[in-house]
């Protein structure tokens, strides 16, 4: 059906919304596609379910290229599965919950890991059932602290999710692999740019994890990237560990006074003046920095932890957030935060600015076979046999050449500081540089967690039951509309991907006469006739400069004006995107259009 | 995509599930449709999808045709809209209420009214901007104290809902039959038989209305129709009044004792006793019954109010609560019931057993300008000129010949009786009968109720300010599946019209020979090339009357079994509606299905 633009629900707006600062969010609502509700909650109008359509049945056709099979859970969910897998409490603030007149909990879904589960666990419970992936595309609920930028971040959202369902983790990671295999081809059909890096797999648990980042200035995401093609989420960089040392003939460590030294800063310029060394000056790298740290754990409880890390680094809590969970007592969501007043008012033991390991592997002070029992972790670059300037756990006074292996031990390694720009990546492909991104796709390999807390066992080849393993796999749907718009615009408007586009020709009709209306009518019923999607502007008191205006802002591919070239039997065909313009017969504008389609 | 049994996402169940009462909910589970995730909430399996799909897509095309243009609200919606209309109080615990982290109020939409109404004052202002119809097909949430019966009153549901905007009533009115004609393509195309039904608006304001419902003997709505064609919702039944009678000659009222005649029985007894007639013995259609009823307003407050009606008639309260409206001071959702003993201690004037409207109109008791300063409203039966025994006022009295229009007035009429089979059609189409359906849709003329409160206003011909007029028309989606469950179901399965079916052919390969299972297969490719959707049982270690079972319990259209016969070059197709079955040739099958199935 030509969308006609004398009656399509549509008004476009001259000036920037207020409530918008993203260009994608802007664009949309100027261009008409969206209108907001409420914050983070948008309602759609015609153009914009057109595009929202497109990309939905795009990633239908790749979801069933894999043989994923499509069904669509309720949003609205009773709390239960989610009490057993401890996300009711974990979520926190960040989910809508409600009750029902009879006082019973429910939330509104922000994922369905466990309604999947149970689905499974009904229906199926033989090996010979499996592999299973099943999906849905459906509207998800999370309460964000702070919605932004339209569709990038909001509360009601439509995502794709999809689980899969093995027996075995060869199973497993053959069910990854095709669903990695789709997302490339969906985001490639899409035309949107994506890098898959590294994650981690966060609240979510599991074990491998990649998330597809579309790399924007105004991404949420930070990730890191090598020109050698390593990239991963800064919380995944594994940090390439320097050599151990052999330390057999290391001179023995000495406490030295260090009055009033308790900033790397101030040790620095003090270590180099009591003790000066002659491979040149102590630097920060040389210090090794004990750092406090509270971390709040889904029961409640709050734990102090000191991580160690070379002096020149900064501490980055959320790689510490995302990697510490092995070395806690519970699994789940957790907090960490530098330890409070408070907190080290209750470790004696600790001297701030003044806090080390201890003296030797007898008299250890941190670590939890130490005097203080807190757990000590540190930084992959502390190899046995490095050597370092430390606190002595005594006001004033620090110890050097403090040897790591020989002088003390550590609870375990983490990745806990800053990466630097610089830094090597870990795959040997050079150094790292920063860049931001958005998260459009993540697939993960929760493996049994959600299985063995729901009881999904199904027999297995001996007869035997066995707790099946799972992938879960989501793209953003929304976000991918706006994704799509923030990447693909100008200052005038809009530049759809023609996979995505709302029709593949805007016809302008140009001029007063009822000859120019005719044939761009005809032009209208011929593309539509030839499996062309039509926006015509038939608008017959509107002007040519608003036309046109409206046509760059809603952003369709090819923009065909039919005026005063019509007397010679011609029309005007541009192209949205290169703005190049052409002047073509009437009689060849479908044929042209649709080979520019590619059709 | 052929979908093959031994990958489908299905388990077909042997045994009615405990939790289901009704056919279609006990078929659409055992089938492997649908899934219960809570009380009256459900998951889609992939075959119930495939069938609300094609459901909705015929809902989309017939909205098309009428010019209508699909948009998307969300399903969490904030509070303010609903409270400027009043409807945030009126739903009652009917709606899901809920608080973000903020604090602020949100409600999961159960229509979607206020939002459509403000969409389009944001984006029109003009009169030649109108007519609009706008829709969608979205998840609806009310939060029914007794959701029953599977899809057919769910919590979460789908509905289809549009809404017209015009600037006149002659456009409401062309609207409202754009849309009457589209839901009865819509049903026709379902093959689900359906009685448009005159119906009061109810709570949702606004005048003309119908109801579409689908006769069944499960169905929560009663409605009553004619031999001749007339169908209504009893709500909605106008009553034929009879002639007025010319009083002028009529004898003069008189008050007898009567004691201890408190009900119409006793009172008739002691009437043909105490002042036998003539004409025949009195019964209790002489005499006028005062009913003292409690009206709970919108506003909290309370009111009493006097029906009178012929005493063989029982009062309902549902067609008073329908129809009292105009005479209640503020308009909402209100409820009826009997007034109670502490209602009537209130009103001393109110003999119980003996209530009348007083015994001339100069000593008027019942009535605003009576004593008691009660609203009295009486069934239309009650015609200036019919002369009536009703109740003194006295304890132990009632007044005989007491001349309606003579000797008592009243505030209104009101359709207050309970419509019998036997009374007469209001348009003389014959006498009724009473039947149950369901409703599947329902369209209003909403009026200016919504644009008014929420100021929809744009410039009309003569550039002043006008409200915009509004029809509001609905259509439940998930409803219909159920429905067509309902009314297309043997012993064995589920027998699906074509338009909805999740295929157009079930084939299924019986036997173990490898050839079998390779002509079943080619067969599949060959329907699915010519266009036909295709369901193939290819289990393999599956018995053929475990397969034949599933084929008539899932109610696919078409039945082709692949067996024996094959050494014959033959197959058998089977009719899965009438079971008829035939020998065809493999070579003519596909053009056989394609010609069943009306392609």
């Amino acid at each position: 059906m030509v969308l006609r633009l004398s009656s399509l629900f549509l008004r476009t707006l001259r000036e920037d919304p207020a409530e918008a600062e993203v260009a994608s969010h802007k664009l949309l609502l100027r261009a008409g596609y969206i209108r907001r509700a409420a914050p983070g909650i948008y309602t759609w109008l015609p153009l914009g379910l057109r595009v929202l359509r497109k990309v939905e049945e795009i990633i239908r056709e790749e979801m069933a290229s894999i043989g994923a099979q499509e069904v669509h859970f309720p949003a609205l969910l009773p709390k239960e599965p989610y009490e057993v897998t401890n996300r009711w409490t974990e979520y926190g603030d960040g989910i809508f919950r409600l009750k029902d007149r009879k006082g019973a909990d429910y939330l509104l879904a922000p994922t369905h890991e466990e309604m999947f589960t149970l689905l499974v666990k009904d229906l199926y419970s033989s090996y010979k059932d499996l592999p299973l992936s099943i999906y849905q595309i459906q509207n998800k609920y999370r309460d964000e602290a702070r919605p932004r930028a339209g569709l990038l971040r909001g509360r009601e959202f439509i995502m794709k999710d999809s689980y899969s369902f093995d027996i075995d983790d060869d199973g497993l990671e053959a069910s990854y692999q095709a669903h990695r295999g789709a997302y490339l081809r969906i985001f490639e059909r899409l035309g949107l740019n994506i890098i898959p890096v590294a994650a981690t797999a966060g609240a979510m648990g599991g074990s491998k994890s990649e998330e597809f980042l579309h790399p924007t200035a105004i991404g949420e995401d930070t990730f890191v990237r090598s020109a050698g093609g390593y990239a991963a989420n800064v919380e995944a960089v594994s940090t390439v560990p320097p050599a151990e040392i052999d330390f057999s003939t290391a001179p023995a460590a000495r406490v030295l006074d260090t009055p009033a030294t308790p900033t790397i800063a101030t040790l620095v310029d003090a270590a180099n003046t009591i003790a000066p060394r002659s491979a040149g000056p102590w630097t920060a790298a040389d210090t090794l920095k004990n750092v406090v740290l509270a971390v709040d754990l889904p029961t409640g409880e709050r734990q102090i932890v000191v991580v160690g890390l070379p002096g020149d680094r900064a501490v980055d809590l959320k790689r510490i957030e995302a990697n510490i969970g092995t070395y806690l007592p519970t699994a789940g969501e957790i907090g960490v935060e530098a330890a409070n007043a408070e907190d080290l008012e209750k470790h004696a033991l600790l001297v701030k600015g003044y806090i080390g390991p201890g003296l030797s592997l007898d008299a250890a002070v941190l670590g939890s076979e130490g005097s203080s029992k807190l757990l000590y972790l540190v930084d992959p670059r502390v190899v046995s046999g490095s050597s370092w300037i430390t606190g002595a756990n005594e006001s004033g006074k620090h110890v050097f050449g403090l040897v790591a292996g020989r002088d003390f031990g550590w609870d375990g390694t983490i990745e806990a500081v800053e990466v630097r720009a610089g830094d090597e990546a870990p795959d040997g492909s050079g150094p790292l540089e920063a860049a931001r991104g958005i998260e459009m796709g993540h697939i993960f390999q929760l493996g049994r967690k959600y299985a063995q807390a729901l009881d999904l066992r199904v027999l297995d080849r001996n007869g035997k039951l066995a707790v099946v393993t799972m992938g879960s796999y989501g793209v953003g749907v929304t976000r991918a509309v706006a994704a799509l718009a923030e990447s693909n615009h100008d200052d005038k408007g809009l530049i759809w991907p023609r996979s995505v586009a709302p029709a593949d020709v805007h016809i302008v009709a140009v001029g007063r006469g009822e000859e120019i209306f005719a044939a761009a009518q005809k032009l209208a019923d011929d593309f539509e006739a030839a499996g062309l999607e039509v926006i015509y502007d038939d608008r017959p008191k509107v002007s040519p400069g608003v036309k046109f205006s409206d046509a760059e802002l809603i952003g369709v591919p090819t923009i065909l004006a039919v005026g005063r070239g019509l007397v010679d039997g011609a029309v005007e065909i541009k192209d949205r995107a290169t703005g190049e313009a052409e002047n073509i017969a009437v009689s060849d504008a479908v044929q042209y259009v649709l080979s520019t389609a590619g059709r």
